[in-house]
């Protein structure tokens, strides 16, 4: 006989088994698979409701869109380099992920939070006011707004957004967060000759705040989108080969200060 | 001005990328996003070629069989138990699809190799054969068949290959490797009162040799689903509360042995 | 030729290398080995002042004080369920240490800042107004205090303070943390039948604090030492064998709750 | 009551506790800190007998010797990429610690492997011809001889053998592996112009060897040792500052090459 106790220690909602059994949330795996899309089993896995067709669309979206940024992100660097190393490539995804941290892969959570304040303080009009507030505490810097490469904007945004656009006239979501985040868009830009366009983390953000997901989710998506491209980059260094890959060619030598 | 050898150090054929312009393998991220699916964008960003419709719904039904085998799995336990200690979703990740090494994630890696070896012996006939060899290098066990919990079947197999022998009969996948899977199945159980079934690992195998994914990306693409159950879980416990939590209930200590 | 900008973004001061020479913080390493011990080469790589011999001693004791804590610690048992996964040392301990976060690893970095706070605001007297600011704006639980098995005492604290005394009287060090810290364990006891003893985080955050590391380097230095309990019990598990070890034995299954 | 299959399932040799009770080995924590040096306790942790005091030096020696070997290498720029991502000290050492495998930090393991099997041959004179069938099975490249860099040899080595040395002389170990080394290395300058020294995986996997640490520990304890100066990169980098650091200055474009 086992001890209850220690069955309950690991109790989860998420998942039921028995022998020849696998359910998830009450659906059997068997009637999952081939009838749900990816996005779909991601939303069923991560909440206890499920989307419509067109918010999962929505949902793949922000997934396809956050794929990668190319080997000048630490991430897909540090990816790259692990493979060389004789690693295995859920090593190098394991290291990889590892580092999307609140620089990295924390924006989208951070402006999910800012819209969520926003929205619970009355919503647009409320926008100078809390955002005044939030870069009192915060510094200037509101995450989701502007970007250090594409300054003139970030081609993944429009694109996100009109998708959000869509499927507001649809009425499946309410369009509340993207008419906040577009306020603060506005209001970024009062005074300046040149805006900060949103980015892509603002506008999966607005995704994942329209579909109710929880701000540490945006974080949590975003890594396993990211992970698509971490693993990419890995397995093509692997076909490329190396050993010991550094940062730089093996002709460069880092400069030494003496302190 | 550049160092040219810098920026060759880090090339890649997966992204370009120039203020306002990113690309994948030549599709600008704005006509991805809407478009394809996230299983086609993950086919696109390991790859260079692209998937029909029937076969990226085949990738998306693997992508979907795979996310999760609960917290007895040493994967979701590391995220769950990681998640109270005070690390972030990403570390959680991190940590967790870290150890989908040779023993927990390997086996589809390895059996699509042993599928290629007996394809490359002469398909469905060269079968006792070259199992026979594999058995006698690698030890009886064959990876992807039988399971320690599901003895009498896993529930995610046959369903996954009636989608792949759907699309044999549409002609999208020639079916070559899932008759090799059938044959081994078939060998294993030759003389023995009880079969050894093809498992999650095996039929997932079958779906990444039919449409031609090399070995290694059989095991990362298992790491891409299973990140979503590891999320899932390390989501869920972040839930639940608790601070450092162990194996076992703290009412547990573990045995002593004096050697 | 070689672009100096490239190399001047991995400028450091810990290291400089030409063919044949490797020097430290500008000593070359063939003078360091076998003439440093491992806790003074520690601190002379995190810091660019060097240890008196007793310092280095105390370093070391606090260094082995906190290798491990047992497979009920989860960075422990995630050591322990990696290795049996197929994956390397080097990954279990890449895992493991990885969840060595804000709860589990940082109790020690978070007293090293409340004791420079209290320091600040004048020591010993300011014990009371500072610790009741810090338990208003962070809970009752104070790090480095009380712990949850060793409830009369955790035997660790005891001794370290002794070498702390011992070096305290030697003058080699001020005394004054260990003073502050033996101030808040009396505030803590005041008016209970039942004290909350110090604890290993709060008697190594002692002697960090009293050899001038900085609050964070609490918290690196912890992870060196408990890499050592993660590194033996990876290398045990490997001993002692086992495939995909859960944290229950494989006759338990979670309790699965239908919310 | 609680289920003795439960507690069994986490049994150790290496960590007995009670409440108020630490013991190592067999060893009360409390008369351990302040007594053994922290390499004795490596030791202790990592087998069930203990060191002479000479032979815990030529342990600190090895543990000494490894700890760093610049920006260029990955670890140690995956380490900085990681810190200024927004993680935690511990989280960007678990990311670089991991990426110690079987290239960058398998060396060691893989040479002790092979000291061992010339050993099982007859030692020395077995040489030429073990020697030769490894190459033939593995490749021209012998691990721990010859260094990219430190091309006329590295300057940690000859320190280290020059320590093994003396210990022999003083009788506490056999130097047969020693020998062994330095019989390989003659063995690869054979017919050469230019030899090709042994470096320090060579040197230390002696050490390893001749102290009777079996194989996989070489690869366990050189990460203990880089550990130090993974943390210390981090830190330092976290004191410099930066967001998402890249490999290469943010002027730096990678190359994107059309296939």
């Amino acid at each position: 006989m086992t001890d209850k106790a220690v069955e309950d220690w690991w109790t989860t909602s998420i998942i039921r088994m028995e022998p020849g059994v696998i359910e998830f949330r009450g659906h059997p795996i068997q009637e999952l698979i081939g009838a749900v899309s990816f996005p779909q089993m991601i939303w069923l896995m991560l909440r206890s409701d499920q989307p419509s067709e067109g918010q999962a669309k929505l949902l793949e979206a922000a997934l396809v869109a956050s794929v990668d940024h190319g080997p000048q992100a630490p991430s897909i660097a540090t990816a790259r380099m692990a493979i060389t190393c004789g690693v295995g490539l859920n090593n190098a995804m394991g290291s990889a992920v590892n580092v999307l941290g609140d620089v990295h892969g924390g924006a989208g959570e951070q402006l999910v939070e800012l819209f969520e304040r926003i929205d619970a303080a009355g919503g647009v009009p409320a926008v100078p006011e809390v955002l005044a507030a939030f870069r009192a505490e915060q510094g200037k810097f509101v995450p989701g707004y502007g970007h250090r490469f594409h300054k003139d904007g970030d081609p993944r945004a429009p694109r996100l957004l009109a998708l959000v656009d869509d499927l507001v006239v649809q009425g499946e979501i309410s369009g509340r967060f993207a008419a906040i985040a577009r306020a603060i868009e506005a209001e970024l830009a009062r005074g300046r000759s040149r805006g900060v366009p949103m980015n892509i983390d603002g506008a999966t953000a607005v995704i994942f705040a329209e579909l109710g997901f929880p701000a540490p989710l945006a974080r949590g998506i975003f890594c396993l989108s990211r992970s698509v491209g971490i693993l990419a980059h890995a397995w093509e260094q692997k076909q490329q080969g190396g050993r010991n890959k550094g940062p730089m060619p093996p002709s460069y030598l880092w400069t030494y200060r003496d302190d």
